[in-house]
């Protein structure tokens, strides 16, 4: 369908709109650190745990106590708190050009396989909100443990505007 | 041996032919992500994979069904896919100065002790193809589990030319 | 307390001092690769393992053989090693702005619950030498095996002054 905005880029905020996103309060720290840094153009993250009010969300490992759509929602969780995280930095996401790297670590069964899927809650989210033009590379790793006893932790790098 | 290089670098396509090296296919994602993404003179990749035309090479944990030998056969895998698919970004890989970090993640038993060996599958043909004036920084981390079943995953970053 | 400093803020080689840290000598590495890597003001470092003269200082599992304090000491030993690994390439560490990120990867049992406070007896090394007020971002995860049995390894990327 050839829609009003054919041929032009929404930005990353007016996406987030069109997409109803309401993005969590920023997450705050477990320990003696911060939630970003910036370093010339890029903007690094913190580990974003699906954590609502400081508190876990998801508790447990996927292929046992959570199956791949929960697995799915963690990692969407931990992406909205990445970009809450960066918006509260930064003051709006519209300075973010992309998302350059982003690591999805998940504590899983020996025999879980849908590593890649459950990734995805948190890469098609990225992709959404800063266009399939600018998709990331990305890491998935198996963990044998996560703070809080959550399922998934991401690390993401911002490439912002210069 | 004083030969007709001494004093000069080879660059690393040149060093690919003197080491006889056919690189593989680029790798293709397993989701919504790219293989590469340049940011400044950095080209950060997704995490490399020991497969064969999108299918995995080596299955199974270091110590149990694969030894150590095995293990630098399926790193060596991940580096020749870091390289083919910089070679497919830039066109080629002359482009690169050097690899910046490498972090080689693997699944192996409890008391596994070969880690370093193992990884030296990747470092060692990356310092081949870069030169040993340009050895990387290296991360060496055992994994509980890995995409596909496969036992290792490479990270890698590379420093472009300006 | 209010004492000659206030206003003026130390240099992490004079911090150093005023905490009494000496440095251990700078770590060496097990395989191809180097333990330090400069791009652009970036100095990335390789993972930092809690060794003492080329061996290890620690061994085992959180939870299991160590405790949360061991596990602290250990982090505290891996940050040392990054600063010893930094100094050493930079001939000292003023020219260090802050750290941008330290990863904290950990060796744990699955009931452990106190990754964010062993990951701190490294965090609390790098708030006191580069400042409070030059605080990193962090990753905390927890690792199936890490080389030579050691219980942790320390990522750090290290941002330099102009």
């Amino acid at each position: 369908m050839v829609g009003p905005n054919v041929g032009q880029q929404r930005s990353p905020e007016s996406r987030l709109q069109d997409l109803s996103i309401q993005l969590p309060a920023a997450p705050t720290p477990f320990g003696s650190y911060v939630e970003a840094v910036q370093t010339g153009n890029l903007l690094f993250l913190s580990g974003m745990l699906p954590v609502v009010d400081h508190k876990p969300a998801y508790i447990g490992k996927l292929g046992k106590e959570l199956d791949t759509k929960a697995g799915q929602g963690a990692a969407r969780i931990t992406a909205l708190g990445a970009i809450a995280a960066a918006r509260d930095y930064l003051g709006t996401i519209d300075r973010i050009k992309r998302v350059v790297r982003q690591s999805v670590f998940m504590v899983t069964t020996e025999d879980f396989g849908d590593h890649p899927q459950v990734a995805d809650g948190a890469s098609d989210l990225f992709r959404d909100v800063f266009g399939a033009e600018n998709m990331a590379v990305r890491l998935v790793i198996g963990a044998a443990s996560l703070p809080l006893g959550v399922p998934i932790e991401l690390e993401v790098i911002f490439e912002l505007n210069e």
